[in-house]
Formats: C-alpha cells, structure tokens, sequence
C-alpha cells in the first residue's frame, strides 16, 4: 500500500462510546475520542421529562439515542484531530457491551423513541447488567432441563439473566403490549450496524453467546419457546432473523444520513457488529489456538480458541467461528476483579494509606501495590476465595460470597490486599486448568483492559500462580482497535483492507515489549497454596459444606422479612430478591 | 458495725497497679490510685544502664521494684484522698497477673536486684505473657503423654508456655547458674504478700491453675521433672514449696516495713494472694454455681464454679478451692476478644469513619457500634471465626488465625465490626455448651471487665446469640475489689471483716441494675448463624479440613527461610518460630 489508508473502530461501553482512527498498514492509533452518554446508565428512573417513572431492583436501562450521538460527537472529532483526508478511511467496524438489547419498529425505530412508549421502561435499551429477569432466566434453565435441551452444555449448564431471551420473555411477561408492537427484537450492536448501514443484521458472535444460537442447531426449538409461554412461541421468526451473519464480514455499506453523522464518505464498509471482550481477542493479537487472552478490568473476560469444541465446566459459552472464524470460541469469565481491589480501598483501608497516597500524589491501590510488593508468597498466611460477586467460571454460581482466611492480630492491609489480587489469580488458574482438563490447552496468557496496563506486581502474580507466562495487548483500547480491524477485514484488500482477521491481527495488532515469566520459588509456594485454594473452594463452591450459601439465604429471608427498604443495596442479593417477587421489576 | 472499716484491694496489671480503698459495710470504693511501672513490660532490652543487654523475640520481663513501688505510691495516696482514719484499716489484698514468676535468694531478694545478676534476663521477673518457653512447655506437654500423667486432663489435656514449669525449665536451660544461684521460684503474686508479712506463702489459686498442683495428688511426681531434666527432679522441693495455701486465707501481718511504705497501721491481715480473674468472681457477685463469669476485654476469661469435677474439653483448668473454697473452680478464655476489634479499627475501618469519629469526638468504636446496631441478626451475609489469637476454649490451640467470609462488593466496615463481635459471641457460646454437656450447669452470665461496661450492643449480641441474661458487674475495677473483699476476709470477723468470701460478696459486691435479655427473634437467627459457627470452626479447627493449619505452617517456613527479619512482627508466629531456634531467646 503506497496511500494511507484508515479505519474507525468505534466501541460502545457502559457509560461512555470511544471512537479510534487506526492507520491500517501498522495498526498505529492516531486519535481518540470519548462521548459519555447523556443519559448514562439509567438505573433508577427514566430520564426527565419522565423521571417520575420509577425503575425497580436490579433494572439498568440506555437510551439508544446515546449510540447516536455517540458517532456524531467522536468520529468527526478523531478525523479533525488527526487531520487526514476522510476520503482515505475505508471502513468503520463498531463492538458492543452484550447482551445489550432493545424493541423496535420494522423500520428499525426504538419504541422507546416514540411517544406512546417513552414512559414504558420495557421500550428501552436493556443494558448488559440489567438483572431483573432472573425469575426468566430461571424459568429458561429449568424448563431446559426439564426438556433435556442440548445447548445448556455449550454454556456451563444453564445461562444467566443478562441473556437475551430472559430480557425478551421478560419484556412478553411484565409488558405484552410493548412486546406485541416491538417488530424486532435486537442487540444494541446490530441496531448501531443497522442504523449505519440501514440494513438489519445479526451477527453470530451475539447470537452465539447470548442468544443459545449455533451453526449447526440454529435457535431452540419453537416447542421449547412454547413451553415457557404460549406468546413466546415463534419469537425467534417474529421478531429475530434466521439469518445470522459472521464477524468479519460486510454488513452493508455507510449510509449517507451516516456519512452526515461522522464525516466519514458515504459507501465505505461496514463490519458486522462484534462484542467488546471477543473483538479484545485479534487485537490482542491472538487469532490461534493454545493462548488466553484475559480482559482484565473491574471483572475478567477469557476467550480462548480451540480447534475443537469439548464441554468445558464452568465456560460462559463456545461457539463456532464466534471470535476467529474457523475456530471454537469460548468465553469464561470472573465475575468480579478489580471490583473486589475497589471495593477493599473503598471499605477496608484504614486512614494511614490515604494519608500517604495524598502525600505522594498517588492512588491508595499504589500505596498498597508498593506495600504488598515488599511480602513474598505465603508470608502473609492469608488466603481468600474471589467470591465477592458470585463466581461464574468454573462454578457458574451468583450465590457465592468471598472468604478471607489466615487472620491475625498482625495482619495488615497491604497483606489482605495481596491476598484478594492472589485470590483473583488462583479463580484464574482454576479456569485454567478447566480447559486444560478438558483438551483445550492453554500454554501462554495475553492480557489486556485496565487492570494489567497499570499493575505490575498482580501481573507478576498471575505469572507466578498460573506458571504462565503473562504477555501484555499493546493498545490502551483493545476493543475499539479490534473494531477497526474487524471493519479492515470488512473493506477487504480490494479497498486496502486485508483479507482476513489474521492478515490484520499480524500486520495491526502488538503485544508490549515485557514479559512476565513465573519466578519459578514463587510459584513453588503458591503451588501449594493453589492447593489449598482449589479444595476450600469445591468445599464451599460445590457443596461440601454449605455455610456460604445458608449465610446467603439468611441474609435474603433476612431482607425479604424487612421489605424493600434494603432492596437494591446489593446487586447480586437483589437480583437473587426479584426471585421471591415475580410481579416485580418496572414500576410505571 | 457501728464504726467504719476499710480494705485495701491492689491489683497488679500488665502495665500498672492499682490500689482501690473500700468500705467494708457496703463494698462502696472510697478512692483508687494506678501507679504507672516506670519499667513497664520489658520486652526488648533491659532497663537502663543495662540496655545493652537485647532480649530474644517473646521474651516479656518486669521489675519486681516496679511491685513496691506500686504500694508506695498507690495506697498512701487512697488513704490520703479519702481523708480516713489509717487505723480503721482492717487489711490489705492483692491480685495479680499468672503465672508471672522471679527467681529470688532466700530471704526473698530477687536476683535481679544483685548486681551479680542484674545483666542476666533470666534473673528478672517473667511476665505472664513471656513466651519464649515454648519449647519447654512442648516438652512437657510430650513428656507428660508419653508417661501417660494424669494432671493433663485438668488442664484440657495440655499447658501453656505461659506456666509456671516452662518458664522455670527455660531458666535451668539457659541459664543454669541463674538456677542454681534462685533458692525460691515464686509466683510475683505470692513474692509481694512476702513483702508484705515477711513470710513466704504459696496460693492454691496459682500454684493449681498455673503450677500443676492440686489439693488430691500435689504437684507432678519427681519421675516426670527428671525425665524433664536430671537437673529439674526436685524442683518443687528444692525452689518452690509442697505448702500450699488457700485463698481466703490470712497469709500474715502487715510488717512495719511494709506499714512505712503503705501509712497502713503494721500488723493487720494480709490476704493470700490471688488472681486478677479468679478474685473478679465474688467481686461480681458470684459464689455460686451456675453462673459464667466473663472477664471480658482484649481476650476474655471465664471462670465458672461447680460443686463437681468433670473434664470439661478445652477448660484451662479445674482446681477445687481455687476461686471459692468449697468448689471447684473452672478457668477457660477466648485469647482475643477486645484485640479483634482493635486490630479491626486499626488495620481495616477507611478514612470516612475516622473522621465523623472526629466530627462527634467520639471514638471509632462508637461510631461502628453506632452503625452496627442499626443491622438485624444475619443481614450482613457474614460469618467470623475469631481465631485471630488462636483459639484457648475450647481447641486450645494457637496455630489457628481468624476467618471471615460471606463478602460480597456492597459489604461494608460496620457490618464486618457486627460480624467480628458475633464471633466472639459464638466463641463464648461454644465454651458454655462445653460447660452444660460436661455436665456443668451454666443459667446466667455475669460480665466484668473494660468491654461490658462500655459496649451494650456487643452485651446485646452476647445475650441474644449464648440466650443467656447477661449482668454487668457494678464496680470497674473487680479485681481490686475482689481483693479487698478477701482482705476483709482475712482479717475476719473478730476484725470487723468477713468470716467467709460468700459472706463478702453478699454485702461487698453488687450488679448494675440493667440485664441484657435475649430477644427471641435475634435468638433464633443467631441459632442458625450458631449452627453454621459450630460446623465451620470444628471443620477448620478439629482437622476435617488443614486451611488453616497449612497456612499457619507455610507462612512459618517462609519467615524461617526469610531468617530474623521478620521474627517478632507476629507474636503467635514468633512463639512458633521460636520451635526451631531451641537455643535463641535471651541474647546477653
């Protein structure tokens, strides 16, 4: 390629949209953008003029239109900011938090959009987190089992509330009416595609891991539908499309009301839609089999491929051609990470530590990173179980709460904190060794997200614990720089793009320089404490002993008994709550 | 009576002494005095101009001139706040700290007062809390099962570092000049009623709780020391005494000596000495069976009477007359109770709590309990193990470390606060059902001590978790009043005193008027919570899983390997570490 040539990669997030123009010959970030939506996360209330309308427990709703000023704020300001003629960028690729979903109009309309829905809370963006269709993700589980379902093996055994048919059937459940008028049913990431492109796709990486969908079986089947409500029966061809196109190719063309929104020219290409941790994947430079990548952030996302697809214990899913095509792709994940890290220097770091971040000019996790850097592997006596927000590789379990042992009237902060960043990285080896038992072998981790780029002693940690050697994505932006080479791939070599995901992962993507290699006397240690890990965790985890679930169920009954006033303090109790109140949830 | 008669109770702590002045008619306390030990716990170096000499980790010394000093300063100055009458003094009693024990010459001089000596930490006066005899306390413990002693089954089933023999052994292996050169080895307790009478007396309270000895089968037979050491087979007749007397006792006259010191008149009784937690018993008002008394602030000791004798798994020790003539007395304890909640405020309550401590001028305990107390039983999700200190009743085990689980991202200092008192609670009801199976009857608790009187949420959960009414002995300083009731026993009737500690403790002691009642919900959720503690601390704590144990041991290898660094930093690690090194302790 003698000519520049560029794309956009544009990832939507939780709370905000980014926006990256990539050259595409090296994969050289030339300028970012960020848009934090107006209207955020809505979690409580619909957004004025209706915030009248109150949201119940566990609801976490988006307004669409965000997605749209998404693009219109960013990709003309990365464009004038790197200052490149927009006639040479020949593509645009988008990823997604999933499953993100919402109800629209043949034509592609949100009904959130239209008057006569705007204060229904059911005609808007159901957000990835909104976890108030736990009573239909628990009617989808049972029922499946109760029909000896095939897919429940593709996903760990059962599939969780964030799902795409729990919101759906919850949406038929608590609002018929909105069900009815809602001609589609649609992850946020093909509405964004389809308002680019203006054509409606649906992409298999979604469908695949979200939506029970695979090559060889399709959807379930209508009976199955049928059976969790009469109404539900043909929700797949009455509101979702057969016909579900792969990551990596065209989706359509840039339309020229789209070409108006971002500056970019009218006709480029457009990349089917794609998810945030599985795009991560190729711009991590991962495209074979044999490496984990890790997403690493206030939770962790795993996507390893493998040639082949055996049932792994505990993975969130696999799918064919879901991440690489031609390639099983499976996701696992750790529900909560850096959560539990914040949640320690929130709730658990007395004065002196924040007396000395302040004095440094540093963050209270630097202070304690440099303190519990100073300890060596089992010095501390401490162990803990990562269970803060449940467990969802290997044990798939939200009941579970975390477990601290090994205290004394010496033990310190610094040392607990160790402990909790240990403990993450034991739950990591776990799911580790899930696949390495399973026949897909893992030999080496990429890592990338927030967590890895900042923190050098928990990478040295996860070396030492896993016996990995850690290797650490390049870009500051995985997501969206996967986007934009998937919307490379997507442009094809015709129009300066490559011809595949590997042409462009090889040419786009890079690893940083450093490695971190188990110290092999550290890993000796937590070889050991591994051990006690892995059995205090099947004692707690698969029902040797039941105190951590029974202090869960007491502290539901314990709740319940009180009424609403605790409702929604705790996200995983509150959603585990919504099971007891079926009528629950929006509150018009 | 028609003319007033006072008693002076003297109380040696850790750090200091107290005098207390009482009437002898109703108990009231006419003026206290503390006398700061200007040598305190010595527990590093000796005292100036001998601070050269280091001590080894776990050694903890004191200056038997700090003991005399505390009568100088202390009782003058009750007599003179009170503005009584000296001659209306009708005895003195003291309590102390056990086993806490110096090496003296015959007349009662302790070595360390010989400047031969002065340089030589074994010649100096070892505090109950000097650990450093643990392999010798081990060494017994071996040597006792493999002789197949009898006396074991006393002291559930082994003794402490902290006794009487250990600390005498660690004498005659280091220091076996300082052995030779000692004609007595004698509890401080009984050292100063020496000081006091002139005359050397032995209570039954140390020498059976702390000395091995009881009123059926005295001391071990001479087979046992022997096989202890050649040099160690007649140490009981060669350094302490086969003599024993009760407490309850007269154990002499006041000498002018000690008269000049005190301004009390020579010649009126002095009581045999006693324990601070054995004389806080009658000082609450307890006589009789059925009652525990809970002795409660950085750890907690129970003492219970019983009018038979059965093993009772975990109790520290059962001497008859040992608290009460007439009855058997148990001792059992929980080694940290008010330390967890320290160490919590210390190592683990954020900067937020801190400050509206600050803002209200109260102290962080305060506002804790403040936030704790608006929680219901079970709410938290949480569940403690307070083996932060190990565990004494009813494991007697101190290689075990707290456990605390049931976290999830949304649980929160107060309730972790909540959690921990909980566990001390469940630790004191384990101790009380030990107590009822065995066959010894527990009604009703009465607390004493720096806890109960200032925390009546943590009164609260200790009755709604043990249902058990709770009562709160009326005077602050129990020890020394107990003391001065057995002063005024010793004097006897004839005196104006009491012919019987009952007798004393029907007119001398009294309870607050408030009772913490069970309530019979938080009782019931408690029991569950109860039920899950038991399952949790057997399985941890009686083998069925090595968690703990293997985490205890680890880090003890690692800091080995790490060498003297860090040995020190823990006190129970320390005292193991201290296993490996037979020759350390004192470094001259």
């Amino acid at each position: 390629m003698d000519e520049p040539r560029y794309v956009v990669g544009v990832d939507f997030g939780t709370e905000s949209g980014r926006a990256v123009l990539i050259d595409v010959a090296d994969g050289h970030e030339l300028a970012s953008e960020v848009y934090k939506y107006s209207n955020g996360v809505i979690d409580e209330r619909l957004p004025a003029p209706d915030s009248d309308v109150v949201l119940g427990p566990d609801w976490a709703l988006q307004d669409p239109n965000d997605y749209i000023e998404t693009f219109k704020h960013t990709v003309p300001a990365v464009l004038a900011r790197a200052g490149i003629d927009p006639s040479t960028v020949i593509g645009i690729g988008i990823d997604f938090t999933a499953c993100t979903m919402l109800p629209t109009r043949a034509d592609g309309t949100p009904l959130c959009m239209l008057p006569e829905y705007r204060r229904q809370p059911h005609a808007w963006v159901k957000l990835w987190k909104h976890h108030a269709a736990q009573p239909e993700a628990d009617d989808i589980n049972r029922v499946a089992m109760e029909m000896g379902e095939a897919w429940p093996a593709r996903y760990g055994g059962k599939i969780s509330s964030e799902w795409f048919f729990p919101k759906s059937l919850q949406i038929l459940r608590e609002a018929p009416e909105v069900y009815r008028a809602a001609d589609r049913l649609i992850e946020a990431a093909d509405w964004v595609v389809w308002q680019l492109t203006g054509v409606e796709t649906r992409n298999n990486c979604t469908a695949g891991y979200k939506a029970i969908w695979s090559a060889e079986d399709g959807f379930p089947q209508r009976a199955f539908f049928a059976a969790l409500d009469p109404g539900f029966a043909d929700v797949v061809d009455e509101k979702l499309s057969r016909s579900i196109v792969n990551i990596g190719e065209c989706a359509g063309r840039l339309t020229s009301e789209a070409a108006a929104w971002t500056g970019l020219p009218a006709g480029i290409a457009v990349a089917v839609a794609n998810v945030d941790a599985h795009v991560s994947a190729p711009a991590s430079t991962v495209t074979e089999t044999g490496t984990l990548v890790a997403i690493m952030g206030t939770s962790t996302c795993h996507i390893v491929l493998s040639d082949s697809a055996p049932v792994i214990p505990g993975a969130c899913g696999v799918v064919r051609d879901g991440v690489i095509p031609g390639l099983f792709g499976y996701e696992a994940g750790q529900s909560a990470v850096g959560d539990i890290f914040g949640w320690f220097v929130e709730h658990c770091v007395p004065p002196i530590y924040h007396d000395r971040a302040r004095e440094r000019g540093v963050t209270v996790h630097e202070i304690l990173e440099e303190e519990a850097a100073a300890l060596v592997p089992g010095q501390s006596g401490l162990l803990a179980i990562d269970w803060w927000n449940g467990n969802r590789s290997v044990l798939v379990d939200a009941d579970l709460s975390g477990l601290l042992m090994g205290m004394t009237l010496a033990t310190t902060a610094p040392e607990i904190y160790r402990a909790l960043i240990e403990a993450t990285a034991f739950g990591t080896r776990m799911i580790i060794d899930a696949f390495d038992k399973g026949g897909v072998r893992i030999d080496r981790v990429v890592a990338c997200g927030g967590l890895p780029e900042r923190n050098q002693l928990l990478m040295q940690i996860y070396a030492d614990i896993t016996g990995r050697t850690f290797r650490i994505a390049a870009s500051a932006q995985t997501p969206a720089l996967g986007s934009a080479m998937f919307a490379a791939v997507a442009a094809g070599e015709a129009a300066g793009g490559y011809a595949s995901i590997e042409e462009a992962a090889r040419k786009m993507a890079r690893l940083r320089d450093e490695a971190y290699r188990p110290i092999a006397a550290n890993h000796r240690v937590y070889d050991e404490l591994y051990g006690e890990y892995v059995r205090v965790h099947d004692l707690f985890g698969r029902g040797g002993d039941p105190a951590v679930k029974t202090l869960r169920r007491l502290r539901r009954e314990i709740l319940e008994a009180a009424g609403p006033l605790h409702s929604g303090a705790d996200p995983v109790v509150a959603e585990r709550d919504r099971e007891a109140t079926p009528a629950g949830g929006a509150r018009p």
